[in-house]
């Protein structure tokens, strides 16, 4: 009995040992560079959503300098993007699933039949206007059905998408969604937007995920408190001062046109002359040269993918 | 015996006697007009589609020159211009009932469940590209129910439509689709396109009216043989010689901008440039010219619904 004891703690003793001298690997360390590299994957959301946001994102993608967007697959312009992903099957595009029609002027509803997701669906039968509105009334099975038929219907138009998020994150709203959101992503494969510092936000953002599970380390993006003035300088300050490992800034591109003001009305927020100016921030020489004077390398959501097992 | 044989020749006589006297009245007359009075409806089609074409034809119903307009419900922009119908109960707007989605970057799909008509969706889940492929595919019970679903969403969203239309006319593209169009329209008591004129096209668009049926004499529209050089001659040369009766000129009002030239892209007929010339002729001083010389009098759909009993 003694022995048994004495080996035990032997045992436990070298297991501590093992785990101190072999750390867990960093997402950087598995992705194949080191521990202290600054990784950044610049990503513009609403794909799909107006023929102004196309544009502008795939002309940020040209540029290189923008390397990463997500398609909403309910939106009327979603044919225009599912071409330019047909013809540039390189490019980095995941999908961003959609529950909510936030705008007063420009709707969309579900890829499913409607009557079979009646609990996304507000009065006049689009999605809800917000993501609190949408979760209160989601029922999990029908976001499941409806966010596999996004899935679905982006792959029939030949998208491949690389990874995974949530428009306006409503997936993130509760724990019983986000556990829909993880279930589908595993089953498909890919990786979801999911960052190390939401652990703070709520314990199932980090108590859902598992060994396996690939994530990233955190997520910066600009709001409505920064002046437009003030817009390169956040950007640039925070880029300058950026923590090794995985980051995604979450950007949205269009042009401050027509169409875009018409679908932003009233709503600076995110609005058509915020989306210019991301555009012109992430598509500028400024941009370029603070990656490069910092030491950040761009990275792709298809390299996190290819760590999934 | 003979006495009856005379009584019925006499009566015969008497009726046909009846009938030259009274002839039947013109849609004209019936509105209060002379016979030989010239009366158009300066219509404007797909409110709705873009953010480009509702701005453009709110433009043109403000003058006053476009005094009607038709509104397609399953299109994404359809919430603007049922914000603009709530606050502007007296303008003449119908619904341009809509079984197709003939863009290749922008597309729409129906109001009803998916599911429940199957007919109606090409492979990718939109209404067909062509009104000749709607019509072949299209199921007359699931017609019925999304036609007729489309006006009750219309109506839900505070629209009071005072006709209807059919885009790109796939419901006159078979006597059974013409039959569903007209028993809906017919059980909502609203007056539908049809012209006189139209009678040489198909014999079912002419037999399937009853006298209680109001219709137009003639539907008045340019065409891709039109060079942009010649736009506003030829309106101008039609309304010079419009005959007298009811005459609607049917046009597609849009800004030549970002989103339209991205929306029509690779399609110059009813493209982006094509809607601009709509524009800037029918709110041009020389179409309000053009109306007076003529004596040319602006009536709307909303005239020709109150002879409906």
């Amino acid at each position: 009995m003694k022995r048994l004891i004495i080996a035990l703690i032997v045992g436990m003793f070298l297991s501590v040992q093992v785990r101190t001298q072999e750390p867990t690997k960093t997402i950087a360390e598995r992705l194949g560079y080191p521990r202290d590299a600054k990784l950044l994957i610049v990503h513009a959301d609403d794909l799909g959503m107006a023929h102004s946001v196309n544009v502008a994102t795939i002309k940020g993608l040209q540029t290189g300098l923008v390397n990463s967007g997500s398609i909403m697959v309910p939106c009327p312009w979603l044919p225009e993007i599912a071409a330019y992903a047909r013809a540039n099957p390189q490019a980095d595009l995941g999908l961003h699933l959609t529950l909510t029609s936030e705008w007063a002027n420009l709707r969309w509803g579900p890829v499913s039949p409607k009557d079979r997701v009646a609990s996304l669906l507000d009065k006049d039968g689009y999605f809800y206007l917000t993501e609190t509105d949408a979760a209160a009334h989601a029922d999990p099975k029908q976001v499941e059905m409806e966010i596999t038929a996004q899935i679905e219907r982006a792959k029939a138009l030949g998208i491949q998408p690389t990874h995974l998020d949530s428009h306006m994150g409503t997936l993130y709203q509760s724990k019983e969604l986000f556990e829909v959101f993880l279930r589908v992503a595993r089953n498909q494969k890919l990786p979801v937007r999911v960052a190390k510092t939401w652990a703070a936000r709520a314990d199932y953002l980090s108590s859902a995920l598992g060994p396996d599970d690939v994530y990233i380390d955190r997520v910066l993006d600009i709001n409505p408190t920064v002046g437009p003035q003030d817009w390169a300088k956040f950007y640039s300050d925070a880029l300058k001062k950026l923590e090794p490992g995985v980051t995604e800034v979450v950007i949205h591109l269009a042009h401050d046109d027509a169409e875009m003001q018409g679908a932003t009305a009233n709503h600076p927020d995110w609005g058509a002359s915020w989306r210019q100016r991301d555009f012109e921030y992430f598509t500028s020489e400024t941009f370029r040269k603070v990656l490069q004077e910092n030491q950040i390398k761009l990275i792709t959501w298809r390299e996190l993918g290819k760590l999934i097992k």
